[in-house]
């Protein structure tokens, strides 16, 4: 392993504090020793804004203030003549973590949080869909003008480090198509109707009751988040400038448990599959699955398969969703901001 | 897509010239004018050594000299007064590609081999799992003090990243354990058995009349192959000095038709598993696998499932072999050397 010697200091700023910006709250206090350690790099929360207010503490905030973060027992203020534009711009720090809820519609207001990141020369980390599959071209354009970066791996498949395997593992390839599942909601509904062969209402509500899907769970079962989510892949891949509204978009309440059983006697799953070519054709729809196929995979698990010019087949499993496996991947993307291909032994 | 404007020649020697090392310069050729446009990589083939003699151009080999090593029609030289050796350290050049033939007794000639090049100031990109089963402290030390690269991704599992996605993707995360399939040739026969009913003799020699399993096959099916990759993924990963002898192996010689019907009626497949945890316990046997888990891939395939501290668990899948698919993780691994994390949009 090759210890850091010299360690160098990342300011951070968290901007919406909801369950993944608590999370990296959470795992940036767990894992600071180690970061330095391994990474050379000494994290400190400097700011945190949200709908709450804006706390500031320009040291960093210690252990045990991190701790009670967790319990929400935090003193916020509520400056009158503070904005959360101006701690992005004002307060100084080196990245800015946004995680505030996805807006598809116009990206708001994840979408200004960002360019006033960008503008004011701080890179940027964010598991917010909305900017990166509205203007992506643009945010990458400032990004690379003012020489920062603009990470986004828990944008798509939560801790399935899939942006970075495509973007870096795979260098030597050429990528000729992703397929996947993106969406653990959908994945949970349709594995759960033809285990028990219930109908799709049933199984809604029962993942309602289990925190699986949301109250209005429109956006996934219509196929519109796994939509956002293949155009973000499809952009940072194919550089296309796509938007959501690109996308052929099918959902998955039309699904019976006849269908889900005829699909069985035949050898195969019925799942909800996000696919994008080279050629900017976009897909979200339910279809056959080969049960021995890797896209087919059971529970709230995503999946994705890419199909490479000379690597054949290369798939990618793993959790989609969940606050510390979003924070996981944000902190991964802040690290690789500040380290080299060779950076870190674990 | 960021298009580099710098072009920096990359001069690269293959030292052995078998299946994989043809593979790599059949992939340079291809992807040669794509790696200048993306990566702002001028590669050059400026020596290939091998059993049959030496071919050194120091203006790097055009299209037709390189279309011409597909067919094995080159005018191989056998200098009396130049080894491979000579060609290594004389030769100028920043990367040398060794896909010598794996030797797990003493590492040779590949071991002499790495050690020369980073002595002579070289990166090193190797498919060779000889040297690093073996001395893999020594060379990663050497390679540090001489503040050269080695890469390997191409020794374990082909083409799939799991050595990068390791190092690099998940930084954010502790590894704790890492569980694989990481031998096609087993993998090949167990599905078989499984599928047909028929017995290991039976199916290995189909294998073998299918060029899926060697003459001799007992690197494969003893789970030796396995152990030499596992402790490649073991060093890298958790920074142990284990050699292949430290790990507790079992084949899959002993597995009847019998038992895999047992093991389905149960819901379960046998699959030939590596596994490895942050302890050190390093073990290769046949194990129940459910039949829903990401690990039941079929066929040739390979799989690795890393169990991690915050992301949970994330499975790659990937052909485990093949010349052309180890040469495009030798490529991703020599464009790596160059590029930092954010350089490669495909």
């Amino acid at each position: 392993m090759r210890m850091k010697t010299n360690t160098k200091t990342v300011r951070i700023s968290i901007i919406g504090f909801g369950y993944v910006g608590a999370g990296v709250a959470e795992v940036i206090r767990r894992k600071r020793e180690e970061i330095a350690r391994k990474y050379g790099l000494n994290t400190k929360i400097v700011c945190i804004a949200d709908l709450n207010g804006i706390f500031i503490d320009e040291n960093g905030l210690n252990e045990a203030e991190l701790l009670k973060l967790k319990t929400g027992d935090m003193n916020w203020e509520k400056p009158e003549d503070m904005t959360t534009l101006d701690v992005i711009k004002d307060v100084e720090h080196e990245v800015m973590v946004e995680t505030t809820p996805t807006n598809v519609v116009n990206g708001e207001p994840g979408l200004t949080h960002i360019i006033t990141a960008l503008e004011s020369g701080r890179h940027v980390v964010t598991s917010n869909k909305g900017p990166l599959a509205l203007e992506y071209s643009r945010l990458m354009k400032l990004a690379a003008e003012r020489g920062k970066e603009l990470k986004f791996e828990a944008t798509v498949g939560g801790a399935m480090p899939i942006i970075s395997l495509l973007r870096e593992n795979l260098a030597g390839n050429g990528i000729l198509s992703i397929q996947g599942i993106l969406n653990g909601t959908c994945n949970y509904i349709l594995t759960r109707m033809a285990e028990e062969g219930l109908p799709y209402e049933h199984v809604l509500k029962e993942a309602q009751e289990l925190g699986l899907a949301e109250a209005e769970p429109s956006k996934d079962v219509t196929g519109i988040d796994t939509a956002v989510k293949l155009v973000i892949l499809a952009n940072s891949v194919f550089n296309l400038n796509a938007t959501y509204k690109d996308v052929e978009v099918a959902g998955i309440a039309e699904i019976t448990p006849d269908a889900l059983k005829l699909a069985d006697d035949a050898g195969y799953v019925i799942k909800l599959i996000g696919e994008v070519d080279r050629k900017g054709c976009l897909k979200v729809r339910p279809r056959l699955v080969p049960k021995d196929d890797p896209l087919n995979v059971s529970g709230t698990l995503n999946v994705a398969t890419i199909k490479t010019d000379l690597a054949g087949d290369i798939t990618v499993i793993g959790k989609g969703a969940g606050p510390i496996e979003a924070a996981s991947a944000i902190l991964s993307d802040i690290i690789s901001i500040y380290n080299t291909s060779s950076g870190g032994d674990l």
